[in-house]
């Protein structure tokens, strides 16, 4: 066994525990405090899991889209969690993303750093049918906590329903029979005013 | 599609955030907090998925594996985190996890409980290869954060080093090439005082 390439493992390993104090914008359900990308991978993981059924069974491969759950987020241990409705923090998060893969994944040894990477920027391209689904899910995941939380997030943003509506888009197209679930959870929130109309 | 079987997989979805909420005796590595379960899932899925050529190939199944880790402490959501080395929490948690599971998984509809229910039963059985992978990188990833934490969670509980090497053998039985990482690990905590001897 090549001792050195468990230590690289053994390290990038360790250095993805800050995954759990990268903060993002939603909150829990019970709103305690703001979630962490390390469960929002979980969370997303276990829906791409158990919503496998509603992606086409014979483009999808729910597998893949698990492991890309779980390395979706992981170059934001150094670049930071850019908001979704931000539009000045998703001018350069493409540059800064870049800069933090190439940090992060260099920890692991070359093989793994390829297949990691490629994964997430399949992921980020949204173009294969595994990343599709993953953007719908990865989009499904905060609107229901941000639904559940009367807004919360939506409100500090001042986001608009136009907004909403673009932003889940994913779903429309991935999970079409998902889609009106959804379609009516963002009518209520305009009703129940955590939403401005647009 | 049966509305129903979605409206069912939503509130076992939307109830399963509450594993944000369920804290353990870890704490993260940079000490800001307790690790929540949601967070130890998402780090066990994650080393299954990158420790897997060290577990044996003709057996393992590392995509069953990692929806094991994705599942494995659901359960928890209504029968709390038991300390793994409190001998009294653990003289009634099969019951309290018995209960807890009927009660969760019933949320589901019935072909997806009895799959997710069955994976929690195996991996608690410890009996079959996968089983016995998803246990060893269970009790890895705490036990290096605990090693990064001068041994945060051994002196809380007073525990010596006779109960790590117990608590950890199904890292030596599933993962003989790992082990000497984690027995000298284990070593040095004895020498730095994070352990006591026994």
């Amino acid at each position: 066994m090549d001792v050195n390439r468990l230590e690289q493992q053994m390290r990038f390993l360790v250095e993805v525990d800050k995954m759990k104090s990268v903060y993002r914008r939603t909150i829990l359900i019970d709103k305690t405090r703001r979630e962490s990308d390390a469960e929002h991978s979980w969370h997303f993981a276990l829906m791409a899991m158990l919503l496998a059924e509603y992606a086409d069974p014979e483009k999808v491969d729910c597998a893949r889209v698990i492991r890309m759950a779980l390395v979706h987020d992981l170059i934001e241990i150094y670049a930071g969690d850019t908001f979704a409705y931000d539009v000045q923090g998703n001018q350069d998060k493409r540059q800064r993303e870049t800069e933090a893969a190439d940090k992060l994944f260099a920890l692991l040894p070359e093989d793994q750093a390829a297949e990691i990477r490629a994964l997430w920027e399949e992921f980020d391209a949204m173009e294969t049918p595994d990343a599709q689904y993953a953007a719908a899910i990865d989009r499904l995941q905060p609107f229901l906590n941000n639904y559940l939380t009367q807004g919360h997030t939506w409100r500090l943003g001042g986001v608009k329903s136009a907004q909403v509506y673009e932003r889940m888009d994913p779903i429309r197209v991935a999970l079409p029979e998902v889609w009106p679930f959804v379609d009516k959870m963002i009518q209520e929130s305009i009703e129940k005013g955590y939403l401005e109309k647009e």
